[in-house]
């Protein structure tokens, strides 16, 4: 086996080096480099082909499918404890610093490095220390892990206002400790301070309530600390659709935490346990079951209040892409697939990985008149989510045969039944998987993508295809 | 949206069409065309990720991962019931039929349609036909839905030897009915009696036993019909490694029914349900739970008894491009990647899909002094092994949160612990999942390979390759 660790940095100095003769060989002005960086959270495989026979029917397609390059990506998650050990599933905090960063490491963890707590450089300020101009837009709010990955450094994901960062925090019941990251202690702050403090050009979202909070050791509010700093604040979609100042940064804070979903079940149902009869119990030959019945899915009337991901990321790319010769980073999350997947709503789920199609689209029509544009679509994690049989392959066997976790049973715009089945724990909330994740990229590099990449990899294929230098 | 039915019909004319015009563009004789399709029974990219996590590590590759094309693809199943309507999760027996044949039938179908039960002519068929030789290898038995669906036609896959083909027969206890295919009344009889008189070159599996019943209303047993029919039977490693009669087919029986698998966990075990303390029964968030003590995977003694499935391969391939100007079509399997699964063994799986990666790079050795061959490697559906945290990612909550199916620990060469949960059902078989699955290519067309396909489509890609006319 060849060096592992020097496999990546090769491959990374083998890319800017193919730019730099790309530029080189062309007499022409170089054209703005861009990068769309499309993120699904939770959007495995599975969570793309629930979405696909539900949008397109089981002999159809969908935008991803369409992409000129499909490959598949190895999630990296290492211990704390010891950072030279394989975890072999993550969460969105260390796979988006993973992607970020180049950088494996734990789970929680926002841009800082496994046990040392290290800050780790992020390709959004690289990028902006190179010239370029950087947004972030998502459907979670702001502070949450995968937009946070790429514009601030904690140690913990849950340090996300200054209210949060003092004491023994309990969030869902989990102790965490932020005080190494607050200002007085020589950190840079919680999340939302330093979005504040940021040098993005577009950071739009949720999560107003974050920013209401006074700045640690400060006269000012977290927003008033943003607008201190050049962002112009949008609160809503008719904002968001009209010209935008000049010269100043976007941010728009467009509901107090993460954004309500597109889609839901009618009677807001999640899937359900399979109801075994009396029998059942004493032996799991006997008696029958009952499943849920089907749900159809329907429009959630809450999303109105809040623009689509499409909206965001057309206000977003017109932002970037104005008077801007040099080039942009862009990062787009669709994050609640994975938020609907753990609470079993495999509607809200396909709602949301739909709103992450039309953003694909819209960044291909993009890419059509600015060629120099790489679009990058991927998963941080897998999740829960399973399509299984609608009743057991074992049904003619006459024995009750059900999963021991929840089902829902999706009624398809074809006429079939979906049946989803959310089984890794009966808590409140299902577990992530550790699978490999799909890519899919608009394009070649020119030189051909490899089929599988590691997550650190994507930072180097990013700032690669940009001509970012990296600090080594 | 385009006309979808028109789609498949239009991409396999395009792909005869443009093998035709690289033909005819060259002057030289035209080298061999060859198509190896390896299938990975239920070798979806969870199982792929166990496997490269156990064999490579979380930051290593496996042989596919090197593979120049990589896509996914659509499993599609029909309602036997109504053949237009979708059924989202299929079993081996359809979806082999959807590869071999490219047309999309119902579960349990052995190239046969949906409802009208009429044979769909197999890619082996109308290679054979047009002068190609024809292989397939398998560790399954022989007459294994995958292997069967390539070169026998049959309303269900139980219709495997003469002794099964009356009567309303029961398996695992479902009722079924092989009489329409019986020759005594117009079919072409048991699988075993169908492969026993196929023009097939190469023949290489476990299902001894079902060839040692009398052919239906013959005074041969099956194994002697085959002789008849100009098979030289192999029954042992040491006969496979040796030279091979020249005028003879190969017809390799090694074991009596399906192969034993090449690894296990010590002591055979599976993967087991956690155990709650007792207190757990009274509210779920009270008491503890005890996980599966972590397993170490060993090899299987048992294995010994049969050649790898690379063993197997290296003589079809040695078989087939003697003396071979046409080329060939050789369909390998690695069956028990999905047995492994249903049973919950992510030692067996893993074991498995090691013996397919052997097998894929062999093929590839083969292609380099080849360079006329096409590699497709892709799996026939999802499987039910997902996996998750060893451990919930709600641990710190100090509530017992487990999956409420069978956990397995694998303890990795890399020294972590890889949590494998199988949670379809509490049955004593998993179910088959409906995820796309991955497949895998090591050439483009040279045009190239779209990055998703239906699965039917994959019957147009090795058929447009090899210039292999197919009926409309
Ligand atoms: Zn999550
Ligand atoms: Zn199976």
């Amino acid at each position: 086996m060849p060096n592992r660790k020097l496999l990546p940095c090769l491959f990374s100095l083998f890319l800017v080096m193919s730019v730099g003769l790309v530029q080189a060989a062309s007499n022409e002005r170089p054209k703005p480099r861009n990068v769309i960086l499309i993120i699904g959270d939770g959007m495995d495989d599975h969570q793309i082909t629930l979405a696909r026979n539900y949008l397109a029917g089981a002999q159809g397609k969908v935008t991803l499918d369409e992409m000129a390059v499909r490959g598949s990506v190895q999630v990296l998650t290492v211990s704390d404890r010891d950072p030279n050990k394989a975890v072999y599933v993550g969460d969105s905090a260390n796979t988006a610093t993973a992607i970020s960063t180049g950088t494996a490491t734990s789970r929680m963890r926002i841009a800082t490095s496994a046990q040392a707590d290290k800050d780790l450089t992020t390709i959004v300020e690289l990028a902006t220390q190179q010239g370029f101009k950087t947004g972030i837009v998502t459907t979670d709010s702001v502070t949450g892990a995968t937009p946070a990955a790429f514009a601030s450094h904690v140690s913990l994901r849950f340090c996300k206002d200054p209210t949060q960062m003092t004491g023994a925090k309990v969030y869902d019941r989990i102790p965490f400790h932020c005080e190494p990251d607050m200002k007085r202690n020589g950190g840079a702050g919680s999340i939302a301070e330093q979005l504040a403090a940021s040098d993005l050009d577009v950071l739009l979202g949720g999560g107003q309530k974050y920013f209401q909070h006074k700045g640690e050791d400060s006269s000012l509010t977290i927003l008033e600390q943003a607008k201190a700093n050049n962002f112009h604040l949008l609160t809503n979609s008719s904002e968001l659709s009209k010209p935008q100042p000049d010269h100043k940064k976007l941010l728009g804070l467009f509901h107090e935490k993460v954004f309500p979903v597109q889609m839901m079940a009618e009677h807001e149902r999640a899937a359900e346990q399979p109801d075994p009869s009396f029998l059942n119990y004493f032996h799991r030959y006997l008696g029958s079951v009952e499943f849920p019945e089907p749900a159809t899915c329907v429009s959630n009337p809450a999303a109105q209040a809040v623009p689509t991901l499409k909206q965001m990321t057309t206000a977003a790319l017109d932002k970037l892409s104005h008077n801007n010769d040099k080039g942009f980073f862009l990062m787009v999350e669709s994050a609640s697939i994975d938020k609907e997947s753990h609470i079993r709503k495999p509607c809200g789920q396909i709602g949301e990985l739909e709103q992450l199609l039309e953003t694909v689209e819209l960044a291909r029509t993009f890419a059509d008149t600015n060629p120099e544009t790489l679009i990058l679509v991927t998963a941080d994690h897998g999740q829960a989510a399973q399509l299984v049989p609608d009743g057991s392959m074992y049904s003619a066997l006459n024995v009750p045969v059900y999963s021991p976790g929840h089902i829902a049973r999706v009624i398809t715009p074809e006429g079939s039944v979906m049946a989803v089945n959310y089984a890794t724990n009966t808590f409140v909330s299902e577990e992530h998987t550790g699978v490999n994740v799909p890519y899919f990229a608009n394009r070649q590099l020119p030189e051909p993508l490899p089929t599988m990449l590691r997550q650190t990899e994507l930072f180097n294929v990013m700032t690669g295809f940009m001509g970012i230098h990296t600090p080594q």
